[in-house]
């Protein structure tokens, strides 16, 4: 696996996670092949962007032939890092946090959550899964002896600052952060906020602004 | 208000929400104005792409003087249509669901869920906020008596589908969905899905192709 930076444009970046969704769904369906005018037609994109998409990655397909579906898979998993587990962490066992613990999917793909953490008394003790919820205060030293990946911050907005810190602190590599605030990472540590308000104001905006199908895409 | 199709890029609609919260904060603060330079670092932005985005919606600004805080906050609110409120049910009362029920803000920008339905009987009842969780049989006749604007789908991926169906069927004219599937919409009707897993993936992108942080942004 190379770690030498790349300059793919975050664009082309938040595109490859919906190609690896589609791409396992075809090869669930038994496809052995796609060509680039058949993927674009699923995904809503076109082929010219599909195949400049996937080319910024080197190009895996074959003229006249299309994509391998499972090379394809393969390889966009590989450079989503999809080749081996992550242990992560949940800090905040409330509804956001048990939702995240909770899903098979995740696990699927290797994030596998070990632990959750909250402050408050009556939530520590197990998920419904059988997770542990262990006080924040154990946190420190559950990092010190369990090298965790990815540290998932499911707190109200004004923990989430000093949560990270801690999570960084104890050496969590990447940070996946749900509350509604914009947190500082040092160089090193990967971060991306789920605002779910923004996705609602996107929605909002487009009830108010209907656009035409076509100027929906990017 | 006006309805008129507009073509502003999308990419420049999903950093509108981004606006509003900086600016929601920034008037709390008491800060009365700002410049495009300063509103920019804050939001890790250039002062020339703020001026663009701005622009885009006719330039509120005044050279030298910068953006009035509130009057920004207040026309960026309006474009994304927070000038009255949306009615909202949730469909799927598991974690996500209970989580979009339960959350403040989201009814404090004017969005207010009225109800939540699931299949499963134990999920029945009241939520803790006391929003009445109701059967699925009860859906069709509820938006036949109460308009709904805004119907939330937290559903699993198979139910996904027929569930907006049914909302679109119904009336509503909004879908906000949480379920890891591409769902269809006839014309008319605005969709905006969430997909939790890409967010991972993108993350679990940049964990395994470090980016210099100045490369990060869009």
């Amino acid at each position: 696996m190379t770690f030498k930076r790349n300059k793919v444009p975050r664009a082309v970046v938040s595109r490859l996670p919906a190609y690896y969704r589609y791409l396992i769904n075809l090869e669930k369906a038994g496809l052995v092949r796609i060509s680039s005018q058949q993927l674009g037609e699923r995904m809503g994109l076109t082929a010219s962007q599909i195949r400049q998409d996937i080319n910024c990655f080197g190009g895996f397909g074959q003229q006249g032939y299309g994509y391998n579906v499972a090379e394809l898979r393969g390889r966009i998993g590989a450079i989503l890092g999809l080749t081996h587990k992550y242990r992560c962490i949940v800090v905040g066992a409330g509804n956001i946090g048990l939702a995240v613990s909770g899903y098979a999917a995740f696990r699927q793909i290797g994030f596998v959550v070990e632990a959750l953490f909250d402050v408050r008394p009556q939530a520590l003790g197990y998920t419904k899964g059988g997770l542990p919820v262990l006080s924040v205060e154990q946190l420190p030293q559950y990092l010190a002896e369990n090298p965790i990946d990815v540290g998932v911050l499911a707190v109200p907005e004004g923990a989430a600052q000093p949560m990270c810190d801690l999570l960084v602190k104890g050496g969590v590599k990447a940070i996946w952060n749900f509350a509604p605030v914009d947190l500082s990472v040092p160089d090193g540590v990967t971060l991306n906020s789920v605002h779910l308000q923004d996705t609602l104001l996107v929605l909002s905006y487009y009830m108010t602004n209907p656009a035409k199908a076509d100027e929906r895409s990017e």
